[in-house]
């Protein structure tokens, strides 16, 4: 089978090596599309590396092919599936408290989280989320971006009726944005880049913010909350001023959730007394549970959130490199592959 | 190594067969104690079957003795477990919306939920729940019948301050009892016969009602709440004047959960338009999820809740047949079997 | 100022009184229009009976004209507000639990929770909630059942990408209905009238099922949900079938509110046996809290719910009689009234 | 009637003014018993101030001996009280929110939140929460600030079972305490006085750690909780350190609350990516609302938690200057003023 393996910096080709078997409590699955995410691009670049030669991809659909002995749960050969590629112990005491995504024994040797960039992959079953046949399986490679921003925006427990602020106007922003408005709020979109703001638009945001104008955005928001300043926000971008400007337009009571992953170790730009004062709720989110992915599978099912408009552009996988710099580009949402 | 096989109606006995060894994924536990449960009662007396001969035992804890490969969890040879006999398949819709105790797999075949009235077993790691040393494992044998009763107090959302009225002082009603007065509230114990409720102000419930005497009993509840009846209920006896009582000493949104398995198909004490008028929660809850079952071992390991007076009597693994009768009677509650 | 009084069974008329002045802590509204619910009906029709005569309404927006002395709100003459005409102590258990819809004092002496088929009306301060200047006051008419159908939800704690049965497709269970679509769910409406679900269908609902034909529409619940049955069921109509086949198509661990007032007290088309086992939850919702309110006032001001299709009509006050035979009519979802 | 007017910087005396009497909706509540807290204290002192002369005091229990008109609530001559002396308008933003502690016009003209250092007071009616005759009422004078250490544990969530770090063994770390261990938590108190860490241990906390040494104290949490962390933390102190440590001990997923109310506008002692990656969750919390009050006046009565041993003194309001004095002491815990 081909798969593409990252060989250095700024290297990746395609090579051939024998289809996998499924072990026991496994499936063999032939991927159909796998998306370039932030983590695949890094990889790329060499600004990230784990070990030389890679397989990566993990925002992955496909069709089971084989299921190995044992296993007990409802799959069958033909079934569509989105990959949840994580490792779930169930047994740490962060799977014991519902945070499955926070397994002390997610990176433990010998398993994978990536390799989603070839035809075939073997996955525990409980890493095949089932998919209705009437699901484009290249929509269903979002469900995980999808899951992480369900994961998100619970976090921040977001109800019908509430005004919703989101710094970052990308992919995952974006995936923020139509998660959150089916979940029936008003949605305030913040970037920098005007393109992307134009893009929320024609998606449905509510209103946009020019994030390089502070002070114009801060009365922006108070003319759109009479005053009282948004309910929660969610924070995708890694720059200072989004975060900044997030701090400064909450109402009292307001929840925060730092999705973004910064570089280093960037200080809080509010002080203790106010949260303690405004009781504030600031949290964070990385990854996602099951349960969380599942969720993201029904909305995408359900056809509730649609994100074919996320999907800019979809290459085979012999263009594994021009795939590569298209995701690189600032104008592309999801770049997907598609493999099979 | 040594088994107790129950071979028919109220016939049970000591056989030999060969240790297993833990497959991939799994441990070898050296069983320390386990309870005879309802189940195992009925199994016993041929009130219930499945197939015969059978080994039960559910309520089990032991010692890790043997790693299987392609474990990556935390076990190691030596650490002390309880055992959560459950399946989970953690991909059924079950198990993906959090309720892993309906898990549609769990009865699938080729999995066990019994066998622990054995010398050794082999389980999958995530069923061993790792223990302090410093917790006796006697003690650690009530973690399943706990987690089951702590889902059940979960399940009617009880608060600090609030009053519970528990039908039925058996076992289970003494272990929703003690967990219930470690979250700090009040609770009223119901039963029929006088010398379980006798044990319950023991070991420290609030009040007690004689369930054969319902005029007095809803009085008695009057006095204790100022008239406004109790914020919450649970059923662990399946009389019907339990379930009456229950329904009839509720606040207003006062919340009720069916923790007790009836024979048949018991109507409801009560109608829809009361539950519409009053806003009541009704509730049902079965078996316990790998949470519930963490948050029992903490209980135990934290020493919140003893269990050391629930323990009847202990009787050695060749003296199961006097186990099995002792774990009958009206008079005892737990009955451990300790095989190690 | 003039008021429609109803003296009789089917008896409604025009008086004129004095204008009444506002006390402290109370406001002076000008009703702007009101709603002939549930309520109104019966009182026109002598079906149900407080005193006679009687100046009924209960849904209603206005405008501040007067603000009686010590009212330390943020009103002010000339704001719009959707009325609340609740009476909550804030001091009974039942406010003190946060359900204030459950007021021990609710109906004490002195106070009203009617009166706004009139034009003018006063009422404490908190009675009246804020509305933006760009909200028709027609729609806000609707703010107080949408707020009920929200508490409703509420109650099922609907979540993202899930599915959700409303038995009966009228007003109320296409308030809920849009609700429900609002917050990102799958909607499958339920009725014996045809016209009626052809409207639900109008309206956005996902499926529609005949409740005439019970079997038919088991089946067709299955096909819609793999066989699984909804997550949750809203039942809004007395039928004694939509109960029925609210509890047959459920999920496991499924929950059902039961939002419609029955007369009699009806039994439960269920046993405690299948509650326990399936780990259902039953809950009752009536009225609503100022909490369900503002949340209603927010979706309303936020166009996140549309509610204009289901104003069938509208008549001037001095049209009390005409009215209210209107809102009698099987044909017609809400009827206001226009009194200013 | 007599009343403790401060009148200047360490100046406080008695003087006499007329009983007030009771207006529409309120009540006139004999004093019987009123803490000093840390706002009396700087009132006292002068670190703080509000106008002058002022009758200080907001921890307060009595009895009802007068009720004004238009009162439909359930209060009675005769009632014993404990006063919530919060306003809360039932219908801005915040109330409406479900934080009515939050209140937008809780410091508006004409309302008062102080007074009960005197013989008489009049209240609204909702300010007065009904006392059982058998709970004395100098305990009830602790209702307010146990009401506040409520509201800080329900904002982390406490569960069952879990382990909690209170930083700061005051007043209020104390109280924190005893409502955290009635709810079944183990709690780890840290303080840099020994004598308020022996009191706690008398007072039944799980572990204590010396502030002054962090990294032993990192060690003994460590120690404490298998190298995991503890659960959640409280900081009810403002000493720098406090904050340090409570963000270098939490385990994933971990939740803290900004308790104590800051000088200035400290900065965080964590970086935003370690929330992220962490996913903790950071609230602040201010005051209580009146369901947390509730909830305080329900545990108190229940006798769930005892506050005897927090009532370091007890002076005749005669002997304001005293009580002052003593209540300024750093070996006191809470001073009360006998008014009756």
């Amino acid at each position: 089978m081909k798969s593409a393996y990252i060989t250095g910096a700024n290297q990746v080709e395609i090579r051939h090596s024998e289809q996998p078997r499924p072990l026991a409590g496994e499936l063999l699955v032939k991927i159909a599309y796998c998306g370039i995410c932030t983590l695949e691009q890094r990889l790329y670049t060499g600004q990230r590396s784990i070990y030389l030669p890679i397989v990566a991809g993990h925002e992955a659909s496909g069709t089971i092919v084989a299921i190995g002995s044992g296993v007990t749960s409802n799959h069958m050969v033909g079934d569509h599936v989105a990959l949840d590629l994580a490792n779930r112990c169930h047994i740490c005491p962060e799977c014991l408290s519902g945070n499955s995504n926070l397994c002390e024994n997610r990176f433990n040797k010998g398993q994978q989280v990536l390799g989603a960039l070839s035809e075939y992959m073997t996955v525990r079953a409980e890493q095949a989320h089932l998919l209705p046949k009437d699901l484009p399986l290249e929509h269903a490679a979002l469900t995980e971006p999808l899951a992480c921003s369900i994961r998100s925006l619970n976090k921040v427990g977001l109800k019908l009726g509430e005004t919703l602020l989101i710094c970052g106007s990308g992919t995952m922003g974006l995936l923020h944005m139509k998660a959150a408005l089916a979940m029936g709020t008003r949605v305030i979109m913040c970037d920098i880049d005007k393109g992307r703001l134009l893009d929320a638009q024609r998606m449905g945001c509510t209103a946009t913010l020019d994030a390089s104008e502070i002070d114009v955005s801060i009365q922006q928001v108070k003319d759109l909350t009479r005053g009282r300043g948004v309910d929660c926000c969610i924070i995708t971008s890694t720059a200072k001023d989004a975060a900044r400007l997030a701090f400064q337009v909450r109402a009292p009571a307001g929840r925060i959730n730092l999705f973004t992953s910064y570089d280093g170790r960037p200080e809080f730009p509010i002080d203790m007394n106010t949260v303690h004062r405004q009781e504030y709720q600031i949290t964070g989110s990385e990854g996602r549970t099951e349960i969380d992915f599942n969720q993201a599978v029904r909305v995408l099912s359900n056809k509730t959130v649609g994100v074919a408009d996320l999907i800019s552009k979809i290459y085979p996988l012999d263009s594994i490199e021009k795939a590569m710099v298209a995701a690189l580009e600032k104008t592309t949402y999801r770049v997907l592959v598609k493999v099979e």
